[in-house]
């Protein structure tokens, strides 16, 4: 019996899409499956809130297309649509963004956030501090480069992103690093070797907390926060529940 | 010149549009206007993450497609889209979630939230932690029935109501109470002169809060987290920003 | 029938009274009125605690004195005496403090503080902490100027906090900005112009707060925190009860 | 050279004030000294917000008018002036509600309060929340006795306490008890003889506090939050600084 | 290459150790090893915080005794010994207390966590806040049995684990669970069978995080917190560091 | 009768144990005895949380040995075995640690921490949060300066103290100062002297801690936390309960 995993790329840009299930196929024991999904319209890449209001409505559409895997791996960073995918399924649904701040707890004491625009920190702050983890968040840095300029087709990227996680390190008491992006993932051993601190991808270790999940039989709740949705009647599209 | 309001109800469910719409012009000054506008599809109320997820996008549309407006009233206590929407305009944008958590804190020190479902309990705790008052939160009550049947029309339904905030006044120790659903707004007042603690609708003093803010020339900032999005393309819809 | 504001200076110095009275008239609709109201002793401005210990006793006694009004607005910025206010009466008690953080989360995801000396920057820290928004503060700048040489009148005054407000954005990520001192109230709306983030001042929003609440029947609860006082004998004064 | 402790009971009951002498003048060691101080103004017992507004003046007033003591006590639960008196000394001032909070956290992990009346509860759980250990306390429970009927002299509150204490123990899992009351001072070791869990007086703990930062030269900063006074002109009465 | 995991038992019951590695073993995928390990000294099971003195020196010796392994699992509940351990290996470490913390946070909204003894509730608990979590537990039920009588060797034990956990799901609002003692690690799938959420159990999915980790190229930070510890001279023992 | 407290050094540095009880003494009024208890086996100081994991087990086997006494205080800064210790006796148990941050809170609202090495800023922030007084720390600076090399023997040492408590109050608005080492107890007094702020000792208030608690009866609670430790069987070592 092998583990397929639904990795679901919320914006459009299949380049991203096919960069992280390249990582999370590489993360994943042999025999895994790796179903990429890109979603099927909004923003080539998401840098705002309007861009993530799109992005959470393409993510239960793409769980809904997609369903009977064996997971699923959100691979934005802002980890958009994961509640309402969490109860559109019974199998573990794991976003990026919170795969890399538990490894990052896991390995060290405090960690730094390199993230693509400064306009983004703030969201970031508020999102590790509803993770109840903001003390132990050494900085969040902006390169100030957009996400699609991210990935190892970039090496000047590359080259900014371990300038800032230098920085982090020297100047903030980082231990360790997360790359606030999908698009970074294909870069963070690169990172790691030059800063020597661990970079926490969140593509191949959220591919990896949902295989574990899946080893180990722990489910998604269905009470409470993830129950089904409610059988509500929908106007001009698809009920979730065919009500 | 006079204050123009655009409420946005974020489901499809127009009788409840209507009727949030004559709260809020109730509340307004004479003189006022309010732009009343129903999401154009999705569900008839919102009880899940899943309806959300739809939920938000519509709010970001109505958004864009009443443009101009003097301020906006998100007519859904989840508050959603409530970031894309500032985004999407310097006019100030209220959510009649936060607007009743606020009036609740400004009249009492410990309020009480009355919710349609159980399933809905964690969602609003987790919402009252992020607002930094769960401390001051006597507790979240479900009435255990839905948002559709909520309103004036259903008398049975306020009594389910006011039973509830009796309990929750003499077991809990509330001092207010805040009821948690748009459908509600229209019997704050008769549960309030049951109770004789203030109910806070969020429908009415969040379009006094939008009104209060544009009196006073206090607009949305547009730099940093509410900055206009990105100039990022789409894929199969138009882009927010014309990109 | 219009709403009557009882605008509390809880210091001595009747410019300030009549600065601030012209704030939260302009603010309030065309037919509201505002009585305005300054301790009978104490200090002309509010810098310590020491002089708070006097001010909300002073509160308390004007609140009493001027009964039977629609409102409150209690025109410091620390807020002194407001829960005692609260206690003497069902109608609505806002203070200049707490307007002014309520507007900024409105408006915007980080705010900035700029006050008068140094020395207050720990307690309004701790005002912060106490709302539960401490995390959502880009910083507290000092101007290192007394209250006394705030407001219209002192034209430098106003030029330090231009430059003090332009640090805020550039240098902590402030999105919005909050004056903390009622004498700065006046000159909000130039520092707004000049910086070109939102200024949230508290006197003129914090009396539409007060008459938001009025407008929807929002009253002060009357059990738990805000009961009215117990009937306790008083020495050497009158008590608040007439026991 | 000895101690001389300043106990200042913010009320005006004579009584109290002697009572509470009696316990702090036991607890510290031979040759020190207690100068009893009551208000000269305002409230026989302290039992809400407006009462708090007068003692806040009082405990100011009396800390001015018998300065040079080696230490002071703010003898009621609610710490009221506090921060005031610390401004206008550099000797240590304590407040029983503190001493009693710290004892409790050097002496167990779960501690629950004692209160006279159900309107002072939520005061409480902010008073504690502020100290940063609310998920410490198992429960703030109120007698509903008044503050007047408290003490030796009144047997039956005494059994009160006791019932109160054991449903704390038995059914909240606490481990030891705070009296919010400095007029249960007296019957604290009453209590905890007959519930068996270590009851925290903080009269007593509270001189002990004051003498031993005496003993170790540890001073009130005299720099930021607790700097004396600025010179601010006072009107109608005397100002701390004779400015 | 293989994955070498060793599981570190902190008590010295090697039935406990022996059930803990088989469900490790059983979670890893096939190939990987499992290097039981049982405290040289000390307690057959950890109650007490007394115990728990003597089992973290042991878990720091079983990881210098235990070099060059690809990840250690720490496989008591409290994770006793985590930090050093992370000191003394750059290999992951992972304790089984936080495996559970993270997997019921993947996959429901309010865990509810059933723990041996009364006494342990309030350390569980503070183990909960320090890690920023407290909000999401629906509350800690102590079974009042001891480690000693756990695992599937005492069916009755299984049935009163069956019990508490109806109840926090039924009268607590819990949608997973958290077995708080490795000893019963092996009934974790029967009590999810009975109870229909899902049961998290640290020892399997512990050992997947390492695993997880190691697959990712994540090791623990040198810098910092888990840097290798000083070369501190040590009497009467040998040093961790050669020193 | 008299009041003896045991000094417990959790390192096996004579000579600290000395300077320690040497402050101690001088602290507590004439007629108390302080038993200087040192470490029997382990590291000289304690930089690391492996030099701690053998200090924990050091600091319970002591309080065994030395049953009997008034009060014990655990002479360094992270508090080793605090709670393992309050559950070995009734007597109050101090650490030095708890005390100095109790000291800082009664006398200043802004404290800075300044300890020997960066690695060990992270573990005393946690620390503080722990405590929950983050919010009050102004920073935690580091001399990078082992602690061995700490006390009045070490001139250099000093002097490099008063520069850093100097840049802590001029830079990071500290109030009062605390000095992360027992070592350091000794030059307390001239930092204090040198920066014009309170430094607060925790071993000198500590031990007056210790003789508060003695003195108003305040034992240390024997249910829940602090029980007596389960009898749970030994392998290898003597069971603190002759189990």
């Amino acid at each position: 019996m092998s583990f397929r995993l639904g990795l679901l790329n919320p914006n459009t840009d299949h380049r991203h899409t096919d960069a992280m299930a390249g990582v999370a196929h590489a993360a994943l024991p042999a025999g895994c499956e790796v179903v990429a999904v890109t979603a099927a319209r909004g923003p080539s890449s998401i840098e705002s809130a309007a861009d993530t209001a799109v992005a959470v409505g393409e993510v239960a559409a793409m769980v809904q297309a997609h369903a009977g895997l064996d997971g699923y791996l959100i691979s934005c960073f802002g980890d958009p649509g994961l509640d309402a995918a969490r109860e559109l399924t019974a199998a573990p649904v794991i976003g990026i963004g919170e795969a890399a701040f538990l490894a990052a707890g896991l390995v060290s004491g405090r960690f730094a956030v390199i993230t693509t625009l400064p306009r983004g920190i703030p969201a970031l702050e508020d999102m590790i501090d509803a993770r109840g983890v903001l003390r132990r968040c050494a900085g969040v840095l902006a390169l100030d480069i957009p996400v699609a300029d991210q990935g190892a087709d970039h090496p000047d990227t590359t080259t900014a992103i371990v300038a800032a996680a230098r920085r982090a390190v020297e100047e903030r008491g980082a231990e360790s690093l997360i790359l606030a992006c999908g698009g970074m993932a294909d870069v963070a051993r690169a990172v790691q070797d030059a800063v020597g601190v661990p970079v926490c991808d969140g593509v191949g270790f959220g591919a990896m907390l949902a295989y574990g999940l899946w080893r180990t039989g722990i489910t998604t709740a269905k009470v409470g926060t993830y129950a089904a949705p409610e059988r509500i009647p929908y106007t001009g599209m698809a009920s979730p529940t065919g009500a």
